[in-house]
């Protein structure tokens, strides 16, 4: 079983590159960056290819990702029991709330984003899901580390990225918010992934209490947080009675 | 290069079959619609697990599509240019006509819905963007066969899938729409995928006129045709000039 295992881990390797960066890659970049020869990077991009996995600019000789991979990632939303269960309670959150509303699950070191409700009013916004946010820089991220959702390790050995002043980069720093999160029961972020903008999150738990995700809403700082800066306490309120259903509709006991 | 190539096929048609049809799988049932030995299969769905493609459910076994895929796919947007050049376009086409607009391009015999604006009121709408739409039962892939976007010979050898009374099955008809859709410009579907919904498409083109995708207004029947169950001029003309302003900035000449 070793051949198949280290091709199919191979392409894995290519897609994620290509997910990357400048997105459109020549098969010379795509050997160096993964260590491959160039004729098994090109066998694997074949392939790859004749799947619709990756798709090959006409002019420049290019690669870059493929439309198979769109009907396969929102096939993926259909099955993800997290976000159906959520989708009524998320709606609910964002109406009551007058917030954006996002729903996170941990993903390799990253939170996964998996459903979005936009803020309700007519305002321009880009859809979220999809998207990987750093653990450490979002709401969504910390509650999931404080739970246990996704481990917290390999977070501690280093500094952390700065994407703000106000990042958590020391793992002291952090592993102190965590404590605290845990108290509380919700987790804050307050300019630490974008300046000017804030959010809260609560967790969600499954059957037998495990943290499987994170729903939170979040927005410009003046909208989720008060003049001194800290969450509004009806915003948290709301939040945190969502997750509560939520958690209750996957199976967890009240708590 | 045979042995890479074989794997990661065989990998990909694990998740076609997991996208499709109920959508978990035990190992067995995945074995067999693919023609493998258990072995095989139960290695590479290890491999594909490992890399977040699969994910196992922990209380039956059974596999379903992973996380993963979704980052990935969503990722796949960001480098369509045919989606990025249209957003601005689409946008104004579903301001300016009060319906709700979606963009297609061929995949493997189907349309793939790659952007999606809803009809701009308040109703409950679900998002289309990475769902496969039949080639011979919509107006976005009407116009893609009429012009060459995919291959019509495959849909001409039986009768096509019904799935209303008014669904083209027999290939004659089929190809006589098809002849009527060249030399309109446009093409419409009304009530052939679904009873009480139509919609109209034209088709986008790049650098060297080649057709690349479709554009298209759908809804109601009652909203996007006349009391006589024609298509509204008024739309149609909106949808030209915006699949003609989307066909210039992609490079193709002015028609």
């Amino acid at each position: 079983m070793v051949g198949p295992v280290q091709s199919i881990e191979r392409a894995a390797a290519i897609l994620r590159l290509l997910a990357a960066g400048p997105r459109r890659l020549a098969l010379g970049e795509v050997a160096s960056s993964l260590g491959l020869a160039k004729g098994t990077a090109h066998g694997i991009l074949r392939t790859l290819q004749h799947v619709d996995f990756v798709e090959q600019d006409a002019t420049t000789g290019k690669y870059q990702l493929g439309a198979a991979l769109l009907h396969l990632g929102t096939s993926y939303l259909d099955v993800n029991e997290l976000r159906s269960r959520s989708l009524n309670w998320a709606d609910a959150l964002a109406a009551r709330s007058g917030e954006a509303v996002r729903l996170g699950t941990p993903l390799e070191g990253k939170v996964l984003i998996v459903h979005h409700v936009f803020r309700p009013d007519d305002t321009f916004q880009t859809l979220d899901v999809g998207a990987l946010l750093p653990l450490h820089a979002s709401s969504l991220g910390k509650v999931l580390l404080a739970f246990g959702a996704a481990p917290v390790e390999p977070l501690l050995t280093a500094e952390l990225e700065a994407y703000t002043r106000h990042t958590l980069v020391l793992p002291e720093d952090l592993n102190r918010a965590l404590g605290e999160i845990r108290e509380l029961g919700w987790g804050a972020e307050t300019q630490e992934m974008s300046m000017g903008d804030a959010g809260i999150a609560a967790p969600i738990r499954a059957h037998g209490g495990l943290v499987v995700g994170a729903i939170g809403v979040s927005g410009p700082m003046e909208r989720i947080c008060d003049t001194k800066g800290r969450p509004q306490p009806p915003l948290i309120t709301l939040l945190r009675e969502a997750a509560r259903a939520i958690s209750r509709d996957l199976g967890a006991a009240r708590w």
